[in-house]
């Protein structure tokens, strides 16, 4: 994949717990900051419950359109567990006992003189062909089919999986950021604003207001782009603008 | 809608910046909270870039499906607010600059002493028809149109219409819960949490690992259904099944 082409990735956060309110999802925000780094362009989440049909459909959808599908949940040894056979089903592979993982979890559980039992060796089902993703927190593999990267659930699983995925990825030219602080409220702004982004098309500039019991709204504005010129170009715009706006009024707070 | 009937809802949650990881979304797992009190079913949600066709596609998949559809985010002044054109494509309507809108921001600006300017104006646009959704923090409107709810992306702002949304729908039959902590790790309790699963299949039994770097994984069950007679028989199988684990063995901590 060469450097200039754009790659793109969805996550599919699998969970009832994250539909019900009871377990707030913390690995959404942790693959788009990786990814970012990464110069990998997250585009779409989509978060479903444990339901097979659900999966099927909405793996399919995503990695036929991404490069890239991460996805969190369902993996552990129990009956709700059932990310294994729902991925299975959506390449259309069977389902079954990893002999690589049934050796790496047998050893792990002789040597803490635990049972490995029918429920433990679940963890070891997986598509048939599909390649470990180790993680230095549990043994528990993850695993990847094709562009699919199948990870755990529990935030610091799924984060120790991901140091080792995003090193076998191929990087692609990474998105530039600048932020920059306006004193004025987007009210202000909306209408020049709009004009250094039509100026600057190869930039997306995003305004984001933040509101803070103290102090109200305030607004923070990202210039983003792939070419560090073009960045500093339409970030300096932003910054005339601002300026003009100060010399005539004063800063507004909301 | 009877009571008997199960009510259904996504969420679309809308901005690139929380696909870039620079604001981590709160909206979903409050929106989760609240729908799950309300006995609504928050069924699936997927996050989208501020990309119209990206909003149009995920509307209209997610309207046709379930029963509501809340979306956050995109409503603001600035050129990146584009959730209202979004919206109004999805429908086939035109969107205007809704009259009660512009009375509602054109009196707050005055009152305030501040221009009215063509920025704050675009926060008055909405789909022709769309009913406002008001809010106590900011005034600018919120809209709904059918069976979809378009709310700001700001959480203390996407919560103020929440809690104006919410008293209008016709509440579902409430799921009830109930959470059970395991002494047992998921592997000794899978395949006997299993078997109570398949006898009490009214319910939705989850297990949920946790994992805390001082105690290292711990297990919550949690049986859940919308009658109590049927939750009550399966949370104590649960029980039984713990009683019954703790009498044959000692407790493991992994």
């Amino acid at each position: 994949m060469s450097h200039s082409e754009i790659v793109t990735a969805a996550m599919l956060a699998i969970g009832d717990e994250l539909l019900s309110g009871r377990t707030k999802d913390k690995n959404v925000g942790h693959l788009a900051e990786v990814l970012t780094l990464a110069g990998i362009d997250l585009k779409e989440v989509r978060i479903v419950a444990d339901d097979e049909e659900a999966i099927v459909e909405a793996l399919n959808a995503l990695r036929s359109r991404y490069h890239y599908v991460f996805t969190s949940g369902g993996i552990g040894p129990t009956h709700d567990d059932i990310t294994a056979d729902a991925i299975s089903k959506a390449f259309g592979l069977p389902c079954v006992h990893d002999e690589k993982a049934m050796e790496l979890l047998g050893e792990m559980y002789a040597r803490r003189n635990m049972e490995f039992s029918e429920a433990r060796q679940r963890m070891a089902r997986m598509p048939k062909g599909a390649a470990h993703i180790p993680n230095a927190v549990s043994t528990a593999p993850g695993f990847q089919v094709e562009n699919v990267y199948v990870m755990a659930g529990v935030p610091q699983v799924f984060q120790a999986m991901l140091e080792v995925v995003i090193k076998t990825l191929p990087a692609g030219k990474r998105i530039l950021s600048r932020a920059i602080s306006c004193p004025f409220g987007e009210g202000d702004i909306g209408t020049p604003l709009g004009e250094v982004q039509k100026a600057h098309p190869e930039t997306s500039i995003g305004s984001y207001p933040r509101y803070d019991e103290m102090k109200g709204f305030h607004v923070e504005l990202v210039v983003r782009a792939r070419d560090e010129a073009v960045l500093n170009a339409a970030a300096a715009d932003v910054e005339a603008m601002i300026a003009t706006l100060k010399a005539s009024r004063p800063v507004l707070e909301a």
